[in-house]
């Protein structure tokens, strides 16, 4: 039984980890689609969600399986409960990459905007989060998943950046309200990607130190 | 044991519905700020935002505590991992409200966009759909569930609507981008809200029938 348990926990993680690289992959083709208007890479991310999805409802139906079945105790029972909070986490990472390729293929149909901006540098930096949260996950490595947490901050003044320099654009020259428009809803995307990044870095920080440290940097406002 | 089980499973409920009314009511002030410009009404949104994070957390430690403690099977089990689910919904709810209440708080410096499209019948049709999902939860009522999954489809398209009012607004006036930029960030708002509610709901099906309906709506697309 317990060995059982043990193989089970395995496969568990071993999903959780497809499932990660499904939803990282996603981001970053939907948001190559958008720097390289590439319409195939957009329809690519379009195609995948379904994958993600049956993805998270395996898992899911893993974690009841080792509930019910198992009734596993302290540190195992907060680790499945963390992993199906991650599981959670990766599909909304999927479902904003879907936005992104949504908003490629309109961009697509219009005259760009300058240089794009901040943008590249605040998909890498979301992008950077999300593999180092799920790195830090597998190796249990509590420093890893703080830093993460730290980059949140840099994402939100990034964005500010973007944003403010969007609106000027908007202001300037009616012909790129529309296009800048998408690029307000990317940005945003990009946000929620990290914001996703930040929830599974504190859920390692809860696996690894049985601390809860969701809130403590909005309470310190 | 059983009959204290019983009881603490009342209690966790009960808990949720104090999580749900003050995440309803966050929502309610900040969108009252926004379109009465209300500085009072927004300022009372971004201190009441510790208290939801409180609640989270302690209902969070009640799920741990059911689990560890009484090891649940099936029904039971369905039940605490739907409401550990929906409880973070609430969160994310209440964290929407705050964000609203930012972009009231910017808003009332600069001058009126129009009068505010539709984004009223958008947030009382979010509101709703909040209400809606939890008095289901409450009385295990599937059809009220479906609903609200209904809904979300007119609040997906009151929002591309009010998106298309805005940006001819600011194409048309280059003195509104920032105001009607800041009604674009409420409307994703009330999108999310709206995403939300709609999660909840799926949790309620998911309770009654023991069926997990999250994705059809997705996958049917």
């Amino acid at each position: 039984m317990e060995r059982h348990f043990e193989h089970d926990l395995e496969e568990l993680k071993e999903r959780l980890l497809w499932m990660a690289s499904l939803s990282e992959h996603a981001v970053h083709r939907a948001v190559q689609a958008v720097f390289e208007k590439n319409e195939a890479f957009a329809t690519e991310v379009l195609e995948g969600e379904k994958a993600i999805n049956d993805m998270q409802i395996e898992i899911d139906d893993r974690v009841m399986q080792l509930l019910a079945l198992q009734a596993p105790m302290a540190v195992d029972l907060r680790f499945i409960l963390a992993t199906s909070r991650i599981n959670n986490d990766l599909e909304r990472i999927g479902d904003q990459a879907v936005n992104i390729a949504q908003s490629a293929l309109r961009i697509l149909r219009h005259p760009q905007v300058k240089p794009y901006v901040d943008l590249p540098r605040m998909s890498d930096l979301a992008e950077g989060m999300v593999r180092d949260s799920i790195a830090a996950f597998i190796r249990r490595d509590d420093e890893l998943a703080k830093s993460v947490l730290i980059r949140d901050d840099l994402v939100d003044s990034l964005r500010d950046q973007i944003f403010r320099e969007l609106l000027t654009y908007m202001m300037e020259n009616s012909a790129v309200v529309y296009p800048a428009f998408e690029l307000i809803l990317v940005t945003k995307n990009l946000e929620r990607i990290g914001d996703h990044a930040t929830n599974i870095a504190e859920d390692v920080i809860y696996i690894v130190a049985g601390r809860d440290v969701r809130h403590l940097a909005a309470d310190r406002r």
